[in-house]
């Protein structure tokens, strides 16, 4: 299948419903990928994913890379073989886990050079050698290698890491184009990444110039990096205002249940998020209620499911007397169920979020959800 | 449903083909039991041992007892509905755990004092106590607390520890009967256990001594503690030679997968051991080859299935390479395909060791088996 995007509804919002069609399969928007970080959601099979409905999961480009090692996986026939995940896989480009080491070195207009976090080995990440490896791993949407930086940043620091992403982004464009039958995957598509820290003039020049580079779809990176949430959705919307609305929009490692409508209503379409499986593994679970700590006392005798509104596996079939047990047994059954259930909850939220766009009730949808986790009834 | 065992047929080596009805559903024998330590199957979820036809599990009144608590599961409907398993469940009395207890601090006539090694705190097993627990527990099958010794033990040794244990399998069998009402599995089970050490005229004194007693099925206890295999297996069928036919047979804790059609040649219907799990989890895969140590870098780039004789899940899905890469990350998956994979796989020497026994060819099964994983070749 070609890549191809479409708006299928707009909601008053500005929230739009689209078909995403990647090599792999349809993607439903707006979509929530699970990460799959080094080859594998954590604690979830891909059996229990396509249970779940998983459309589309994310791979992280620095993690593979390092281990088992890109070209392992390209002799292996690319990462959806290799994970044996038949659906679609977004790659990221490397960069912000290189730019959250300690042991960064030393960033130019080349690249950055890096030391492994597994064994302190150096290695040069480039934005062709980010695309060299993200055709190797074959995904179904790459990402351009972006300059991530701190939060605060002011406006000279944020327009210079502008400028080098807008450079990388054509750097990597023009090396998927010329490389383009040695990725695993035939049909990768490439996605630029917006930047401009919080400065709303520069996520719209970002986005503008990124526009001139002609990407068939756009992510809006640096965000909830440790801002506001009201600030975070700003930038979204500073950013989108300049992006063409025939693709797809993309923003980067968002957010909490409670956030996600908000982004959607930017007209953001994809996101992804760790949360829901790494609060999972430390006992944190998403309800409808709001957060349970699962290791909580309060439920070492409640027979109830953990969430009452919520019709996933882990629902219909646990009480959470057992899931506190799991947890307080540091039972491997814990993570899987927990991080079961959290997965499931985020895409049941942007399940209701599509059906709320689809009747033109996005508004309605988010408040509805935002009273019952604040008044912690299910 | 109530208790009940025929034996459909024999084979020429003494196996018997039978099936056992218990109050939670009919179990086909030869059966292996997947240990369920602490209210779960390291690894699996229920869907998943469903899935792969596990009729009975076993659970530990050692580990259930000190967390979550009996009371609290009994509070909570029985072992069965705190798991939400819908098959049988065997649990063991609690006495070997606590034999094993470097903390064990007294044993006497009434019962076995010891340390929780959660805590430290102290607790009383008596033969009472364990009926109690398993009562609370509601498992299908319960069983007598026997005192279980160290190997070797000589006579004299072995012979005291027989005695205690007909006693206390006396005591256990008429707290029991006199608190019938209180099991949340109505028409649970007791099961006497014969020991006797590696002593051939004790294992048969022993059986003798508990067929008096009268128990619905007979376990085998105290064997797999370090003897050559073929010692056990000359004490497994001295045990059996003493017990009634008409009743199922169970041999606690074994064994390796080219050990357990030697145990059903002696008349054994029932098995369990905790080698498939455990082993999963340190990377230690059985195959019809032999044993698999996955994180071997030989397997890196190993496209082929790990067995490709098996037609689990995981040998259907997953390829070598991907399964070394996810124990060398450390990652939740590992255990999760490891262990499903391995029991699987005694599921399915159980399930071969039936058909043999059906077409009354056990001794064949047994020598391809062992030629199989004798040459390495899957």
């Amino acid at each position: 299948m070609e890549f191809h995007f479409e708006v299928l509804k707009t909601d008053p919002s500005g929230a739009r419903l689209g078909r995403l069609t990647t090599p792999h399969g349809v993607i439903d928007t707006p979509a929530f990928m699970p990460v799959g970080t080094a080859g594998t959601v954590k604690g979830l099979t891909q059996q229990a994913l396509g249970d779940l409905g998983v459309q589309i999961l994310l791979g992280n480009t620095y993690h593979l890379y390092l281990r088992p090692g890109h070209e392992r996986i390209r002799q292996l026939g690319g990462l959806h073989r290799f994970m044996s995940w038949p659906g679609a896989i977004l790659t990221d480009s490397g960069g912000f886990q290189v730019f959250s080491l300690a042991e960064l070195r030393k960033v130019t207009d080349d690249g950055v050079v890096f030391r492994s976090h597994l064994d302190g080995s150096e290695h040069f990440l480039s934005p062709e050698k980010s695309i060299e490896i993200q055709q190797a791993l074959g995904s179904d949407i790459a990402m351009v290698l972006d300059e991530c930086i701190e939060y605060p940043a002011d406006h000279a620091r944020a327009a210079g890491a502008l400028k080098r992403t807008t450079e990388w982004a054509r750097r990597c464009r023009d090396y998927a184009r010329a490389h383009v039958e040695t990725s695993t995957t035939p049909g990768q598509s490439l996605f630029g990444i917006v930047q401009g820290g919080m400065h709303a003039d520069l996520r719209g020049a970002s986005a503008k110039q990124l526009v001139d580079l002609d990407f068939p779809g756009y992510a809006i990176g640096g965000l909830a990096v440790g801002e506001p949430h009201a600030l975070s959705i700003e930038m979204a919307a500073a950013a989108a205002e300049h992006l063409p609305k025939d693709r797809p929009r993309y923003v980067m490692g968002v957010g909490l249940p409670e956030q996600l409508a908000d982004y959607v209503g930017c007209g953001v379409d994809m996101m992804d998020c760790v949360l829901p499986t790494r609060n999972a593994r430390n006992g944190c679970l998403f309800t409808s209620a709001g957060r349970v700590n699962i290791k909580n006392a309060i439920y070492a005798d409640d027979p109830r499911p953990l969430d009452e509104r919520c019709s996933c596996m882990v629902c219909k079939t646990y009480s959470r007397a057992y899931l506190r047990h799991l947890f307080q047994a540091n039972e491997i059954l814990a993570s899987i169920l927990n991080s079961h259930h959290n997965v499931a909850f985020f895409l049941d939220i942007m399940g209701k979020i599509r059906q709320a766009i689809a009747f033109g009730e996005l508004a309605d949808f988010s408040s509805e959800f935002l009273a019952r986790i604040e008044t912690g009834e299910p």
